[in-house]
């Protein structure tokens, strides 16, 4: 009787974080693969991240859209609230024997609720991280709902254990999102064109001499803000002049402000290097990171997959505050000056060497093999 | 400028527990009491508890029906997911400074996470405890959540403390349901007739020989067994003989298999020695459990306020395993001869006396002062 | 390709109600039937419908939780809500080419609005009848909301072709619940031990002499009368001294006071005569019913199936005022005289004949017929 | 004791259309206003029609987020279910005697349901009246729920009856859009710079050689079809090369679609004659139609206040067809040509004269009155 294991993905860059455990779990003999997708990852505006999925041969078993319309504080609880409510007649129909749930957001958080009180054994990967933002309190808070720990590095699994978990069930098996970035290491050249093969809005940039990688998220315990932040990096990607592909950004409390700085600017000022993409296939967009000069944002990708890929990235803001880092990283507040500065930087020194801090590329298979081998409980008590 | 000071209270139990503290931030000059009632506490099946609050001079701010019928896993995670989408309207119509939330159940959880996704501080009453089943995870998620923390006891504060919280935000109030207690002991004696204020079912049984209190809950993570267990109960209640007032367990998952159980033992039964409760104020149900021989079952009220009150508990199963405990408990199996044999040795040792482990009776006042003092901050970082 | 047809299922009676159409639908080879149960049907203390849908061999497609606690006007406007957000997921997976909804139930208008909305076809069972209460609203809304209509009898057809649908969606298919009384004429013997087969509560009581079936819902537009009102029946059911078999009400708004009215009734009065069931799989109730003396109460079961099957019934109160009738009722008020004078009418009268108003037994295939063969169309217009 | 009349605001269009009665409500003597706003008015993207309630100076009693992302059939019915579910606990809280619901979107319904299932009488604006789409089905749906029916004209009001209703609860009051209009008219000269005020994007067009206005929503039941019926639209107003303002569309099913063909034709088309607008303030927009040479696109306002105002109009497709009309509209389907030649007729043709068609501008008066006057009841009967 094979395992069944449900992984709740729901947005662009979860589903690229835990794509190589899919695929190891897809393929390990003893474990049957239910994929629910929800969220931002059925909406156009965020990309379809659905549709990648398909594409890439997964199933799907249960679609649930769960996003309430605002992106304010308000409607983030909210949809907390509705995906939870969701989750549960999804997990009751599909009866898994473990549920995974991946990094911080508001629908790891709701996984995990339903699933503990369903008596589903919950799996968490990504645990044990230190950010910042409302991401910090639910990380952690799903840890204290998790029954298993899949975490990225041994400082991380230290954290898990003091925090009281049972060191028996926490793994540094690194990040899954390594998995992706190490496939695409072997095979690194830039083979497509972007323009061609994703559209966007804004001038065809010519990427010939060199190109920064712009992607910055709203900050949501500093909701309010967010059209203020984003304006300074705009004013510092024009002021560089370099060659800018710009993401668009996740659907969050907040977001809708740097929508809106991001529209008004383009309105006002036309800028002429920088063009806009809503959503990429992630072993493009990895590719494309790769062979960037440098990432500016505030990212996760910046600090996790470009530490190993040895991109140089400039990090904004309180966003990734306290996350673990490697030398790739220069860190930087919202200002103009600073932004331009911590760039040209980056451009003299060069890029830095790769470094495994967040995995070595084997996460995803590590996983399934955890899934399928390690005793599946519910009960837990705080180890102190 | 008051602080405006959100209370969700959704069952019987937190009610009691945190009534002492909705008093003193009624009292206090910088606090304005913002009183939400929901869940359980708003339904007739489990004693109308919104009837007691009104009469104890308490305004209700709102009121929110969030319970699904079913009392299974599946509709506590549901009722989780429904009481989160609806307690964010509420906070967004109300916008209170801060929001307390008491406990370990799910709709201790809704409010954690409703308050925390709207950048709202969260206080939480009676975290660092340990327990078992569900409860377990959900106290020490709201921890994680949570900006402040008011603890029973020193133990609890380090415990918190130990899971990363910053010790400037632990404060070993003590426990607000120890105020209550308090309060009774000020005032002992019996002075009511319990069957003509309350009603309930069954035989009116003679409380003037001695009688037991008998209070068994559902374990939700051992849904299923919920009404074999509560039957080894009553075959023990009945063997012993002595009168017993019953209280009617809360609504979770389970709450039905005990429903059944105790309707099917009283058709088959007939038991000339046990009546029923739905419900009873808390103090006088404290006066009841004051003047009784003996508490049965697994309620934590045997552990918390009769600890104080000096009252010999059998605590029965898994519910309350790992509960930081007095010498009042005698800890017993789901077994017939197990639960007549701890009551018989009670009773022939006699009394503990009053044991101050979960508060000294002042919790309430340190909490309204706490809330009116303490800096509300929404950003926090794991402290290691 | 076969259409693909899905039935929403939640409760006791709409399940009976539409159970030979759900095989005529099974059985059909250009039909594929998708069946969703929901709301009471699933639940315990409503007799678990679903056990009986499983035993009866039909594949449930998605199981979907969505009452809430309560039983109050409230709650019966939340889980209306609630089945629609649910019931939207569930066809987004399902993608249904028709819905068929039956009656007029809170469920039934959940899904007929969320189907509206998902531009699926509606097909509605039970329109065009006249009753009262909230139903009465529920059901017109659906018609208009609907894009086939398949009524009981032709007075049915005519009114909702007054209401403005198009003559050519109309379809006097009779009532599907016909067919299984008419399957149970052909075998009418009472061949089973309701005691035995059903347990219930309550005295087991003669029914060699004779007995009565009393059935009786609140009337949700006079909640809060609703445990005065059973109160009666049940005074009238005493003083008739004649055995009674008497079933548990559906869940809605005032069922809360009906089971309160229920339960202290027998606290206090332990009547001998009568014996409670919770629930009954519909073939051996009817077998039941027609060979009892009497139905009394207020369920439409009396007026449909029991003018096929030739049973007298007293009706009593607002809650089918107005529903098309045969010769076999007598209406009363909530008085226990009159209850009492109807039943002895009855009694003294004889057994009335036979009448089809409602059907001839040949519903479902007709309606499997119709899903396969007609139009299935959204737009709609007034036709005036 | 007043009666309190609560009015549940949701978009845009529904808040001028119901404002006059808002203010004949607040200002009644024997009536208190409760007024909730929910839905798009309260969401950024859609102009935040909250503020502009708040600065008209009305007390919004609760606010509530509702909206699903996603605009598409599946969000539809969500949100529908979710405005139901949050209604219901407003009003519970609330307590009104009756509710007014506006016209026939989906939270118009979710108001109906929910007040109906809460035994609070239901009032209803705009019944009556023969569109197409979704619109039309929930339209009638909400009559059937209704208890008083306010509606624009006698057609509408022997519409209404014919469906059933009772003849002495339906009153053609007008429709209070029309009272706008009407306020307008006595002040009709444009006393405002549109572009200084609402800002908006794309070229500051040239007003004074004249200027038509364009308001296009998607229609639901041809979800898919969006896109392309929008871009014949953008074509046919570059081919005219007049000044053209055009406004944002309603949040709906298929609104993604519009969005994305204005911006994609934005971006590749750069169309010199075409400023947008995300929102206006009501009269401003009147008074900005009023003086326009024609209005075009598929918006009710074109047949209903623009009738009034003797303002020339093109109607493009399916979602007004059947509407009762004026002589100022001419009827096309979605090809840039007819939309061409259509305009050009109008500009040769000149002004119609104003019709009274859908109200006399006193409609608001007439409401406030009828609801201080008439009885509130919950029940009702089909009336044949």
């Amino acid at each position: 009787m094979k395992r069944k294991v449900c992984v709740v993905v729901t947005a662009r860059p979860s589903y690229s974080r835990i794509k190589s455990a899919l695929r190891a779990i897809t393929d390990h003999p003893d474990l049957e693969l239910q994929l629910v997708v929800g969220a931002s990852a059925l909406l156009n505006l965020y990309g379809e991240t659905i549709k990648y999925i398909e594409r890439d041969g997964f199933h799907v078993s249960a679609r649930v859209y769960m996003v309430l319309e605002g992106a304010n504080p308000v409607t983030s609880a909210k949809s907390t609230g509705l995906g939870m409510v969701e989750l549960a007649t999804v997990f009751d129909n599909l009866r898994p024997d473990v549920v995974v749930t991946v990094a911080d957001r508001y629908e790891t958080l709701a996984t995990a609720v339903a699933a503990s009180y369903m008596n589903i054994p919950v799996a968490h990967v990504q645990g044990g991280e230190v950010s910042g933002s409302i991401d910090e309190k639910v990380r952690h808070a799903v840890t204290k709902l998790s029954n298993l720990h899949f975490v990225a590095h041994p400082k991380a699994a230290e954290r898990v254990i003091r925090m009281g978990e049972d060191a028996k069930t926490v793994f540094a098996t690194g990040c899954p999102s390594i998995d992706l970035a190490a496939s695409v290491l072997k095979r690194p050249a830039l083979d497509f064109d972007p323009f061609e093969r994703y559209g966007g809005v804004g001038p065809i940039v010519d990427l010939s001499q060199g190109y920064i990688i712009v992607m910055q998220h709203p900050v949501t315990t500093e909701y309010g803000e967010a059209r203020r932040c984003i304006t300074e990096t705009l004013l510092a990607v024009q002021e560089l002049g370099i060659a800018a592909l710009w993401f668009w950004p996740n659907v969050d409390a907040g977001s809708d402000g740097i929508s809106k700085g991001i529209r008004s600017f383009r309105e006002l000022q036309a800028p002429r290097n920088v063009h806009f993409f809503i959503n990429m296939a992630s072993d493009d967009f990895l590719r494309l990171a790769y062979n960037s000069l440098c990432i500016v944002g505030n990212s996760s990708v910046a600090i996790r997959e470009c530490s190993f890929l040895g991109v140089p990235a400039v990090n904004i803001g309180t966003r990734q505050a306290h996350r673990d880092r490697g030398q790739n990283v220069i860190d930087v507040d919202y200002r103009r000056d600073e932004i331009v500065r911590a760039v040209r930087t980056h451009l003299s020194r060069g890029r830095p060497p790769s470094d495994s801090l967040y995995g070595d590329g084997r996460a995803g298979q590590r996983i399934a093999d955890l899934l399928a081998r390690e005793p599946l409980r519910i009960e837990k008590y705080l180890a102190y």
